[in-house]
């Protein structure tokens, strides 16, 4: 595999032939009625969410080319969750799968250089002689910052989505405020995202410097992707948030690539809460990240 | 103690008579020798952090009302450094300081909600009965969200501040992007801070939700001094970074409040790099806390 983030995740985009991204939000609340029912007698939430999660990598990986690991989820649970997560990265990446964390780090200087080794490059226990594959290959990051709380995570060719235009109602009050240059302040930071992503463009063409656009802010689309032509988009929102299909198609370049689709809770969440059944929520999930990657295939 | 953030803070600045916060931003690398030089040999990187910083926390505890942890050190050792962190927050609440857990966290929705848990109420194990101590009492966060960023953090009584003008070089080009209403972005940010804040006033008069404003930043703290009124400033950069005594005074409102001044490596790294005393760098870094507490205690 390409050790670039950008011509890793296009190459496995081509080689699932569908640029879908599953997001792994898990919720205690929402787990299958057999995991929920053993909360408290048999098993501690995180140890359930971790059972669900595994069933979850394992039954969208033939379809899927990436996930998305939701950190709050785990961090929820603090140094279990963040043991289990990582555990479950490992069960993807061995899956072959695409990861990227979805921790929205916003840091400069150390700090930042801190969160990158936590995501890219963990400590080895001295004894601890075999290769790790329990890291990332990207992360979503905040640019509030500037350019000090993006370029440190993007050194060995590692990946970062910079939050430009978020799916949730009340980022227009920051996201769109209009600037004398006559830019929307996202406008402003699509040209930094662009400018700063330029350095890091791999063979095909694209940068490891993506971005992160709502599918439900859909007459922007066009502009960022004009000011941003070398960056993925990472876009959630599409489906249960709002985004539609046509929303969608404007975050592909004309060459049909450049952006990669994500759902979480459309698939993860896709059985019967009700059924007591021990098998037949893993093949609703099967059957869902399916069905949601021919969608999103036949939408570019 | 009051269960409002705000009061809890101003109280314990009144108590010790210094806005003073000491910075938790423990390095291996910058260990005192004593420590340093058992790494890998009879301890990990972690522990050793973790023995520093406990030494650091019972240093600082009579002259500072207030330490700061900044979560990406101990993040970066993942679910070890993590517990560490935890484990250390409940010393510090233990040695009645407050406690700002410095994450900079920047989500929505139910991944907010998450991340609040995390910090202002972790998970019980069945079994546990006893009162947990190892919560903090505010959060950095991130704005670029806006209001969805922001709101879960403030639920009973907990504090948060949040990113308005941050110390670093970069944060020029979005922080100060000029908006067509004449404000800067971080005036925006910091009316609708101002705005937000104001369902969360407590019996001090100051509101839950505080605001991160470098001292950095000299010619701009007076404006959003203005547009802020009821919020407390969380003030990095002073001294090491650049920021004077000029620029710290005015981050305070006449009434000699609202504001508490930060430093991290110019105490808590006070001692002498070189020297192989057991003991001596303990007293090196109390001392720089006495003298920093006395420093910013005279600003005011």
């Amino acid at each position: 595999m390409p050790i670039n983030f950008a011509d890793r995740l296009l190459t496995a985009i081509k080689t699932k032939g569908s640029p879908a991204c599953v997001g792994i939000d898990p919720i205690a609340d929402r787990l299958p009625r057999p995991l929920r029912e053993r909360i408290g007698r048999s098993g501690d939430e995180i140890d359930l969410i971790f059972e669900f999660c595994s069933e979850v990598i394992d039954a969208v990986a033939d379809a899927a080319p990436a996930v998305k690991f939701q950190s709050a989820c785990f961090e929820r649970y603090r140094d279990q969750g963040v043991e289990a997560m990582w555990s479950l990265v490992q069960e993807a990446v061995d899956r072959e799968l695409v990861v990227i964390l979805d921790a929205k780090r916003g840091d400069i200087g150390v700090s930042a250089e801190h969160y990158a080794a936590a995501t890219f490059d963990p400590p080895r226990c001295p004894n601890e002689l075999a290769e790790r594959r329990d890291t990332a290959h990207a992360i979503t990051i905040n640019s509030y910052l500037g350019a000090d709380g993006i370029l440190p995570f993007l050194r060995g060719g590692a990946g970062a989505f910079a939050l430009v235009r978020t799916s949730n109602p009340s980022s227009d009050e920051v996201q769109r405020a209009r600037l004398t240059t006559g830019d929307t302040l996202a406008e402003s930071v699509a040209r930094m995202v662009d400018r700063l992503g330029r350095d890091f463009i791999g063979e095909s063409g694209y940068s490891n410097l993506g971005a992160v656009v709502g599918a439900t802010k859909a007459d922007e689309i066009e502009r960022l992707r004009e000011l941003m032509p070398r960056s993925i988009f990472l876009v959630p929102g599409y489906g249960a948030q709002g985004g539609t299909a046509d929303d969608v198609k404007r975050c592909f370049n004309s060459d049909g690539r450049g952006a990669i689709i994500t759902a979480s809770r459309s698939v993860i969440f896709a059985f019967d809460a009700d059924d007591d059944d021990d098998e037949r929520w893993i093949e609703a999930i099967a059957d869902a990240a399916r069905r949601f990657a021919e969608e999103v295939s036949a939408i570019v």
